[in-house]
């Protein structure tokens, strides 16, 4: 670190559909403070902001009297404009359609502030302070009700040429397999993801398979009580659990031959309670269908920040533009 | 262009496995000279590399008294290691497994000397003068007996850990699909590719189909002949061009959705003979499956460069290097 910039601060803000959270970050990736508040959306796009700013200003005041804040970095979910900083359109907050984040949060503080979406900034956190560190050519890719990515080559972000680069959820993995909710069929997200995984749940115990998740409501189903039940041996969870797995190796493939990374980055929170009964049918068929060449130089490892992922990687996001 | 650059030269090789061929480019990509002769595996490595080295002082000779020899590029199959520009078990060059090709030329000609593999001098060659030019985000995808592809985003070449990113005939699009050479299953090239169509037609005529192709010996059966039937009208090898085309759509939703690219760029004997009974295919595909904020700004051409796109990327890969 350069002499003289230890007191630089960056400002994180993870902008969720049910919660936000604002932390203070430093160039060591330390938070040094965080509140995590509800976001509360039926209220209204104004009052939400005013809790955000609210937030942002008792972060401000945290600051100590020796410390510089570099400036502002927020994560949102997709999709967004991460050069004008405006989101569009998010799915888990109507009414926030071509909200001008950037210009709202740099009007009022005066200081640089960056816009990304939550896969992207979680790569950037990996990259910067967690599994990723030391290595150029990274991709992290997160598993949850749904799957995203963020690429990073050569120790940059690949945006593409709106900023939608890394839908890895989308990538057809099997083109004649079930549909998307994208419209697309056979997409990684429609057979690996979460939602994924609780909707053949379902459509096993509507066909009446012999499964102890049929003593679940079908609408208690997830991706977590399919591997809670896998985990107690349930066959047909454990089946789920394998299938996903091995869909999700099939991904990685794909990741290994594209973008020959040094290490793929798996978060979320599928990959998280999935353990080895997702992991090793993963891993299995990176081994049987990968370039050899490519994967001996490459390997799959957890998130190191669990959910500080996104607002570490907002303050990475600020701090590697200052320096 | 930088005043006093206008008399910068480069020399490309363009090492294949049946005929290399050289050649003296301008930093406007005009090629001022050039020769093919063949390559004659057969006669050994040290004979070819003899015959090269005559065909480059044949072009240094023929660089005009003001001219500059800003260096050399070499285009070779891969696998190679581009930084190092040493060739590693060229399937079509038996013998010269670890040729330090960078060295020996930098050795005997004193100036830079840059080698890459044909996929990603091709995709440099039509960034720089052709149908990519003047975009920062471009993909070329070659299809011809193999399918490879060179990245391009924010203008520099992806090239990954090892120099092996951008496999893209190694993607699974259909994970229970046909076996590839590679080992895999599903891959683009196991289904699009020149040699797929082929296998594919010589497997129904087998099966006893139909079609004008049975007239062909198997041994002489093409992608090329397979188009040529369909475009007089053979119903099986129209079904085989639509199914190839089919699977490309799908490859290049799958590259736009990773890259987010302003075009991709199609070249390679495969789909230049393929026509439209291959491109409207693969066209309706991308159209149907593709994500729609991502296609609205996202074309899919022919190289502008045809067989020169090697070569001119050659060019533009050491006078980029050298301004």
């Amino acid at each position: 670190m350069a002499e003289g910039h230890g007191t630089r601060r960056a400002i994180a803000l993870d902008l969720g559909g049910t919660r936000y959270r604002v932390a203070v970050g430093t160039p060591d990736g330390e938070i040094e403070w965080r509140v995590s508040r509800a976001t509360d959306a039926d209220r209204g796009r104004d009052q939400v902001l005013k809790g955000m700013f609210a937030a942002v200003d008792e972060a401000v005041g945290r600051l100590g009297a020796r410390s510089d804040l570099s400036g502002i970095g927020i994560g949102a979910p997709g999709p967004l404009d991460p050069w004008e900083g405006v989101l569009y359109n998010p799915p888990n907050l109507p009414g926030w359609d071509s909200l001008p984040l950037k210009k709202l949060f740099e009007d009022r503080y005066r200081v640089p502030t960056h816009v990304a979406n939550d896969a992207n900034l979680a790569a950037m956190g990996e990259h910067a302070f967690g599994a990723g560190r030391g290595f150029q050519h990274v991709v992290y890719v997160t598993v949850s009700t749904g799957i995203g990515a963020g690429i990073i080559i050569d120790d940059r972000l690949v945006l593409g040429a709106r900023g939608y680069a890394g839908e890895l959820g989308h990538m057809t993995i099997d083109m004649r397999g079930p549909l998307c909710r994208c419209g697309n069929t056979g997409c990684l997200e429609a057979i690996a993801s979460g939602t994924a995984i609780a909707t053949q749940a379902r459509e096993l115990v509507g066909k009446g398979a012999r499964t102890s998740l049929s003593r679940i409501p079908p609408e208690q189903l997830t991706a977590k009580t399919v591997a809670e039940a896998a985990y107690e041996g349930d066959e047909v969870a454990r089946e789920l659990m394998r299938n996903a797995g091995q869909a999700l190796g099939v991904g990685m493939v794909n990741v290994a031959h594209l973008f020959n990374p040094q290490r793929i980055i798996l978060g979320g929170g599928v990959s998280m309670n999935g353990g080895p009964l997702l992991w090793d049918p993963m891993r299995e068929t990176v081994r049987a269908r990968a370039i050899a060449t490519i994967q001996r130089d490459m390997e799959i490892v957890s998130a190191g920040l669990a959910d500080d992922s996104g607002l570490l990687g907002a303050v990475a996001m600020v701090l590697s533009r200052d320096s």
